[in-house]
């Protein structure tokens, strides 16, 4: 299957696995790609120097493309992205932030710049600056989020008409069929995250997958509106940050409950009463770790049978 | 094309209307039925009376299948359900409450019988008791929903998987697109609201017609999560709902702040600032008034087209 997506990145499949904090290292990336979709190195839990060694690493491993994503809403970014220029690194992920900030010096390296967004609104401006596709992200998305709640059902079809570069859904993507109802909105690939989260190259806690498999529905929210929507599972440090909200507490009494190094403690230490834990509301579809190219093999295998026989 | 939802209500097309309190009268039911598709009476907003007069004057339009829907959490359920049973309504479909209180008695009058769930706990539970099918009903569907937020696109394939009666996919579904993305994860029919809530027919206020077309992205969202959970439009009775809940409002103020008769304010009588306007967050997929008729049509038909060319 050819399309604008697997074009534009030169991938065989139109499937990217989405750049995780404490998740996606260059083991996770560098075996994505080779398993003939995008991997990308999520580089929000990096300082410049790990960044700049997951990359060197990940050529190594791979000649086949990959990219970095970058949330834009962190401090050190600039340093992060001489490196990407530097390493000439072919595709960037960016997300959380103004898309205006830093497509065109990005461009200007010939890198290829996509931006996340949770609306039509954002998705425009992204074209405007000139992104080569955005990534649609619905509510039902691990990490951070919009406050829209738009869910991938809604927002994909809404994006498709917003913008004509090529739309990647996100959102609630685990299964070849889950893959093939977001393509049949519009969407020409899909970003998947929770199902390579729990691929054995990824380098969270072992307890975070786990965690991750044992999920039932209802076991993930969307929390922390006052400050920047996250979803994560409901944990006990989930429940104490509801509480707060529900009582009226002001946003520093939330910012200081939140602290640093939250997502740290969770994701890649396996605390999993105390630590942030950003993940998917599919979690509850996911059954078992395995490794992530035999996921890239499964999620397009179910979508060419789907798409073989797309109803019952 | 047949499947099982058409044969279970012997009808043309997989498309049921919603049955929506103050909308979804026998005037647009039985117009939909005659369309091919299942017209659904919503019979939360009538006495019994205005019930039996509706059930009456739909045999009286269509010699097509038809239903009604009956939310489980208002009073008089016995004296609607004694109406159904009477008028021999051929279907029911139940909502918001527990299956087991009414399928037997209803199943034992030849009465196919339908349970609205949001989780796949209680998509067993209606299977159990004896439904013929369930609505699986995302985070995106307007009015009264379930706690998870589990959306239409990580719903449809977890209640798939749990039972073995067909599953009709509801929420976030206005187009024929649509209603293919919500077979292809499994479903066999779709339960379409918000998009006949513009119908000519249906019976709800024309401001909130107006209201509904003019919705963009953010403009509906899941609130009063403290009482029963409802997606409902932002207007001035919502942000002060939202303030209340912000502020830790304890459960009785809430009630008392949503009183008596909002629904029929904003939706039958159009106030649109103090009225409780449920609507699904598809409204901003939605653009126009139109016969419901021609609505049944567009969404087959583009249906139709979009399963022969699946993905761009």
């Amino acid at each position: 299957m050819g399309n604008r997506v697997t074009q534009l990145f030169n991938i065989e499949y139109p499937i990217i696995q989405a750049g995780m904090v404490w998740t996606s290292g260059w083991r996770l990336c560098s075996v994505v790609s080779n398993a003939g979709a995008l991997g990308l190195i999520g580089a929000a839990s990096m300082s410049p120097e790990i960044l700049k060694e997951h990359i060197q690493k990940c050529k190594a491993a791979t000649n086949k493309s990959f990219g970095v994503n970058v949330p834009l809403l962190y401090q050190g970014i600039e340093k992060q992205m001489q490196i990407i220029v530097d390493e000439k690194v072919p595709i960037v992920f960016t997300s959380a932030g103004n898309p205006s900030a830093w497509t065109k010096q990005l461009k200007q390296h010939n890198i290829t710049v996509v931006h996340v967004v949770s609306s039509s609104k954002f998705a425009k401006k992204a074209e405007e600056a000139g992104c080569d596709a955005v990534v649609a992200e619905g509510f039902e998305a691990g990490g951070h989020n919009g406050r829209e709640e738009t869910t991938t059902m809604v927002l994909v079809p809404l994006i498709c008409e917003a913008v004509k570069i090529p739309v990647i859904a996100a959102g609630g993507i685990a299964t070849g069929k889950q893959m093939l109802a977001a393509m049949v909105l519009g969407a020409e690939g899909v970003q998947i995250g929770s199902r390579f989260a729990v691929s054995e190259e990824a380098s969270c806690h072992i307890n975070f997958k786990k965690a991750i498999i044992n999920a039932s529905e209802g076991d993930t929210l969307l929390t922390l509106k006052q400050l920047t929507p996250v979803r994560m599972m409901r944990n006990d440090f989930f429940r104490k940050v509801q509480e707060a909200e529900n009582n009226g507490a002001p946003k520093e009494e939330l910012e200081q409950l939140l602290g640093k190094g939250r997502a740290k403690k969770g994701m890649f230490e396996g605390n999993l009463a105390e630590g942030e834990l950003e993940i998917g509301q599919v979690s509850s579809v996911i059954k078992k770790i395995a490794p992530a190219a035999e996921i890239v093999e499964e999620i397009w295998q179910e979508f060419k049978e789907t798409l073989s026989r797309p109803v019952k």
